[in-house]
């Protein structure tokens, strides 16, 4: 049974590594994916010898977004909401996991993909990748919480403008605005790598420390409440004529 | 009969344009502009056909603060109060206005220029314009909870140095401490310009969206609470030994 | 008799000098420290003149951290908690000072060094100096509240990611992240320095005013709270296996 | 033209007297008395005189809740939401007036009537009245904030067991569990009426203080939000199975 | 396999009945009882057909408290921490349920058999029973969290008064201060019982609803930092002197 | 010398009582007693010893309020904010003392001799004895905090209507809505009163524990925020004309 998402306990390095693996679309989020990566993270819920976790994409890509043969235009409200809501609770339970999560971006993000990206609490990103919050150009916005958690990784400000301005940028620009930690050239990932090392010699305690840390310091009630809200107001933009239109147009350009 | 405030409903791009119209005054702002400005940005609150509030001033400047005429250093403790509480209610509906808001610095900004300002949701700022938060030189604080709103548009860290240093800056620092979102070189404001664009091709939806949950990451009732403190602060300062000096040495500074 | 700690009242400048006066153990807090800041602090809390303090250390150093003959690593972990909530009392009242506070860094900073600069408002660091939260390296965290501060005072991303790194910076690298304000010279303190000069000429009711509204802007009884679960999880980790290594070892490389 | 709801300002005792005015109705609420309602509600706000606003029903009936004739079980979930915000909006607009509010219940009340009574400050009910939160009855729940609201007015454990239990109550229990603060027997108001006469003898200033105080004790953003969710989860519920067989078994009852 | 807990799910009800089932020791938790709980109140997290969850005791009592066994003097305060968060855990999770919960006190409860029950939304007592937080008469504090919860039952001035006097009180008493919504006579349970008819009456989607509203009332994440302290007092105190002493003082007055 | 207030510590069982020792004026409040008063409670707040403090009167009276020489009609508002800052300082010194503290009302209260009692954690109350928050008969509003505080010592609901209605209250009315934990007959303060023995059997360590999950279940910073906004509406009060005739006619009335 070959898998769309792969889970690798590195049990010298106490390091779990979750891998989209579907790199033919991109690693695009279908709902099949979708549950196997709510399986791996409540696994990882559990997990008490891990002390980090990362997620990564097979290469090329690091995720495309939502795969559009799941989530299509054509579907209704109430069923939008329903599927939204499935990754919207998988990126609370990567937001809350008990130990520190990296998004190691080997490659492009878009869309769904950035949303995948903020859910982790840092981010390192190919410097080759292109990035980008998309979904205000398909007449929509995030819809799976990601739009909240952005607001909760760089300036609120800085996350409200690019929601809007809804452009693409590079690693440098990423870097630049605080939501990557760390730009790194295109090789493979090891754990003695200069961005990495600091987290493996760390020890246990210290790494759930530091994370319970950082989740005592945001107020995750209303963080939840905000994502809810996002889940609602993307299903019902979901069913505009202007999304329609837009995804309509998105086709139309890319089978050219 | 000549408006100090203009509003402008441009409908093909569900835009209004707010302009501040006292160019021989460099748009300071009276009593009577006050009262101009709150009657406008009700109209705002209840227009269900805009999808963007830009607000600027006649050139050359943007806004020299209030204007001395009615902001005098005369006025008791009471009467301060009293008039710093106009403008902090028109500054607080302007940043619960339901639509995007922008602030189209078009130049110089003083004093009570920099607190409207803050009241928008985006700053773009002519690269050639000085800006400053410079209350401070008159011994006294910001007065319509635009010290307040600073805090929230830029980190609390920035906010509490700049009020306190008290300096004027330029366009490039503006955009340096997330201040400004964008620079513009002098020319008109159009819409097609690659600062509005974006904002222009978004649909009401949209944008209507964004702007709640901007607000919603906001705590709205305690910001207004700091709000109200800050014009206390203010009007208690006015009638203080210091702010009647600075006030005097800025008139003898300016008959030279 | 010799004290650890200098108060000077500067009354022209109506600012208070706090010195750290252990320079040849690059001022490093003793317990016997501790005892006498706490005072001098409890007296600044009293103060109706001082309009400004800062908070320094006898060149070269500013605090290398906690003194190592009253931090060591055999004590229990009661004892640990005791002691460490001794500090974080201190860095409480210090964070808590109705008048602005400025660490004026002129050397280098360590570990429960970078704390007690953390508990300041304001950071100038002397451009030839190394800083660093250090703490991570011994298998322990930051123990006196100071962690939890430094998420007040950067982005809390950036916080969180340089506790798990424990790395030591430059002067310019932490002008870069916000938390110094301004970089200096290795020169003498003036008052007339272009840093401080705005601070000098503001009124005391300006100063206390602009303290109260970045007080207010926080949420103290959450912070004091956080601070609380520091210390705790600090004083956990001291009696790790892994913290006795690491202060082994660091003992064995100092030794050769 | 005759009004479904009157407005008396008594001049002499600085008081408005709202009245639901569709006695034949039970003083039901539609969409055409939600409308002149909110227009009245809106002068109010901006009132300047009137230190005391008291909202009552034509007798016998208090306010039977919302007239079925607008709000029946055929309407679809999005049209539901679109309704039930509007008397929504009336409610918070009703909450956040700046002069003390006094529910006069002059009779029964059900449902909505309660959602009514319980946006109002304070409330006085006739001892021959019978008073329900009935909503659950009918397979949904309270869909205009107003079960939010009940929350604010007694203890939340109270207001829980109320909503659940959906049982009509005496002027007496209402009373015992904080809902009513006095209970009148079936007499016309006077304003030299035990219960009412202590506000008519306090000042302006003084019932706007009290206002501030007791709405300053209150989170209202969140108050907001939470009024917000209980519209959606009431129009969700409008559609359901179990929905339209209640609404049909009431009918049917009604009937015979 | 004889269980500690027994868990019967009713379908035609919707409802799930958890039972304590160690009548002999008058329900006491041990940690096997602990462990058994722990599984199926997580289970009852994953149901999606139950609507509503009772936790009783096999009579005559509900619930005794901690089993002296397994909760004894003479554990140290790492030892006392660790067995306490284990049950902490559960009332967490209980509170926590997306259904309503329904405490049916069948017989007497003592110290942490009233925590248990603190952790339903609602409580119906028996009219025999005597129910005490009686943890304060033996040196300590509550030690699951709670203390914590009954602060959010009752007005909080209630919930400090009854831990300091710890003192046992019967059902009408509970009834008063609103501990208990309901007292019953010591019949069976029946689900036509007019206390539990509404409850089953109610369709699910409403009593979701409901649990929902309640939960979005309470500040969760704040409620779970207060319940962490709570633990962490109980825990220091178990190694009390005062706490040996009333232990030993306990055993003896058992023992005549 | 004799003193405004004493304070007796009692070492057996380790409880301080501090007694207002104005009989001749009714315990009224005077500057000089609120300078005394602050002193004891500083020391309190230093005590390692004292597990309980008791807040009493000199009979017959426990305290009348303001001393009406010092607390008189014809200050000014700056003057008025000023006085009644000394007191509301105190008040929140009471509020945060480290240690539960009871409220013995040996017999009448008026005004700011509520507000005292309100800033106890308990308070019992004399049977004989009658009790009121007078000040709205006066045409101000309570002007020390202690309005605030009420808020936290019955439902807010309860607060509101007291403070409206401005009425004097029985004991037994006062047990009824909460404010008093117990009623006593007319006798001298014992220990092993029934009222007060659960207190005196405790440990120290279990009454800071239960003091602290009390304070913790505020919010202290808003708590502090509204009783500002309180001292600041009283004192603009203070000088309104329908003030100054209240305080007219109470002097007329008194003559007769």
């Amino acid at each position: 049974m070959s898998d769309d998402v792969l889970l690798y306990l590195d049990q010298n390095n106490q390091t779990a590594i979750v891998t989209l693996n579907r790199p033919e679309k991109r690693n695009a989020i279908s709902l099949k994916l979708i549950e196997q990566l709510d399986q791996i993270i409540d696994q990882l819920h559990r997990d008490q010898q891990t002390k980090l976790v990362m997620i990564t994409g097979s290469s090329p890509a690091f995720c495309a977004g939502g795969d559009l043969n799941d989530f299509h235009g054509d579907i209704g409200q109430e069923e939008a909401h329903h599927l939204l809501k499935k990754m919207q609770n998988v990126l609370w339970k990567i937001t809350t996991l008990p130990m520190p999560t990296i998004g190691w971006m080997n490659g492009l993000a878009r869309g769904g993909g950035m949303e995948l990206a903020s859910a982790c609490d840092f981010r390192f990103v190919n410097e080759t990748g292109t990035y980008g919050f998309t979904q205000g150009q398909l007449a929509i916005s995030t819809g799976w919480g990601g739009g909240t958690l952005l607001y909760e990784r760089i300036h609120p400000q800085e996350a409200y403008y690019w929601l809007v301005n809804a452009d693409v940028r590079s690693a440098v620009q990423l870097k630049e605005i605080g939501f990557a930690q760390g730009v790194f050239s295109s090789e493979q990932l090891e754990f003695n790598h200069p961005l990495i090392e600091p987290y493996i010699k760390r020890s246990y305690e210290q790494l759930r420390h530091w994370k319970s840390q950082w989740l005592t310091n945001q107020d995750l009630q209303m963080l939840k409440i905000r994502m809810d809200k996002e889940v609602e107001a993307c299903s019902h933009m979901w069913v505009s004529r202007e999304h329609k239109e837009a995804v309509a147009n998105f086709f139309k350009r890319n089978e050219k």
